[in-house]
């Protein structure tokens, strides 16, 4: 295991760099990682949902840039000594069994449970990232950049609920639905993950930081619901 | 219908520059479009067959080279004023035809099926880019530029082969089928498509320059079945 990210912070105490795990670092790159190959995997399936030609391409687009976090991630765990495939394989089931009990049934709910999922992930990462060392904060934020996703699923949905306003009722109650199941395959990542779970607890401060940022992240969740034209 | 391809070479006319009928282009980047739309496709499911993460993840960066690809046909199509859905549209039968009829069930029929199309196809784009005006020859070309399958195919099956000889006569006919496929979706493109056609005869001049261009297709084909350890 690297004591790098261990050594560099204690070497140059002026600055207030983070201490972070290395573990807890190469879980986190890895949760990511693999998460990266899954979203590439949903945006190629949801793709020939698309009723376009236009459509399909766009949402393969989308896979690929993907794809290619994925690489920068993987490139920056074997740079970290990690082996890239251990560091994915603790989170291979729950992305698995999340996408298995998630399959969207029609292009809508695919764009759906893109922009819901990537918009939770997103902050949640975005809010973890400040609590690594400089390199891979700044890996994290690049990697969670949009795709041009989320805007792209707003203008289809808005489009959709114009037109049948009873849309907009059927896909909120799928939001839902997938909310909790993110939920309760993050809470199992927690808890089989100590490093990670320490990463967030040593990170927010205590059980209150905790319940903070789940606040923010909650928040951020009914806004973007709202832009989307859907009830939280 | 936009006539500069017909203007441009004859406006300079110490250059020999090919003559092409603008439909033709236009087909002819529209099927190579809805082809590589197809690639993605195709790679992004065989990356799931795929026994290792490393091993999807290769296939998934393969697939995402192609959207690449996809997207300059499509920006090309857009600059020469046509539709780029239209243009993919009278091919979209024949691919998924030739898809659903050879769908691989296996890890390594995947990848062979690959190599052995995609080696087909990249032969022949590159002779009929021959018969086009240089900017349209140029990303005919690059498109067309390997993405890394073709030597990743050849390792995984050799050392399947090596593990099992037996694998080699399985994949060897799985190959021939797929070129049976692959021949009879070619001839239906061919009877259907008048300018596509014509600029593969105005090219090579005439019947024995067809039969040549095939001898010379037919001949790499050969060649890259016995790379992968096959027979033809």
């Amino acid at each position: 295991m690297p004591v790098t990210l261990l050594e560099a912070p204690l070497s140059t105490p002026e600055t207030r760099i983070p201490v972070a795990d290395p573990q807890a670092v190469v879980d986190l790159l890895g949760v990511l990682a693999y998460g990266e190959l899954t979203a590439f995997d949903r945006l190629a399936d949801d793709s020939r949902l698309a009723p376009t030609l236009s459509g399909r391409a766009a949402l393969a687009g989308m896979a690929a840039a993907e794809i290619g976090h994925h690489e920068r991630l993987r490139a920056r765990l074997t740079e970290l000594g990690a082996d890239a495939e251990a560091a994915m394989h603790p989170f291979v089931d729950v992305f698995d069994t999340f996408h298995a009990s998630t399959s969207p049934s029609t292009w809508l709910e695919g764009l759906v449970k893109a922009y819901v999922g990537d918009g939770i992930a997103a902050d949640f990462y975005r809010e973890v990232s400040t609590f690594l060392p400089p390199p891979d904060r700044e890996l994290v934020l690049e990697v969670l950049a949009d795709t041009g996703h989320a805007d792209f699923a707003v203008r289809e949905v808005r489009a959709a609920i114009a037109a049948d306003s009873a849309v907009s009722g059927r896909l909120s109650l799928w939001a839902r639905r997938l909310v909790g199941e993110a939920l309760s395959q993050a809470q199992r990542v927690a808890a089989e993950r100590d490093a990670l779970a320490m990463l967030l607890v040593g990170g927010t401060g205590d059980l209150a930081g905790i319940a903070a940022l789940l606040k923010r992240i909650t928040a951020a969740h009914t806004a973007r619901m709202q832009t989307i034209g859907l009830s939280g």
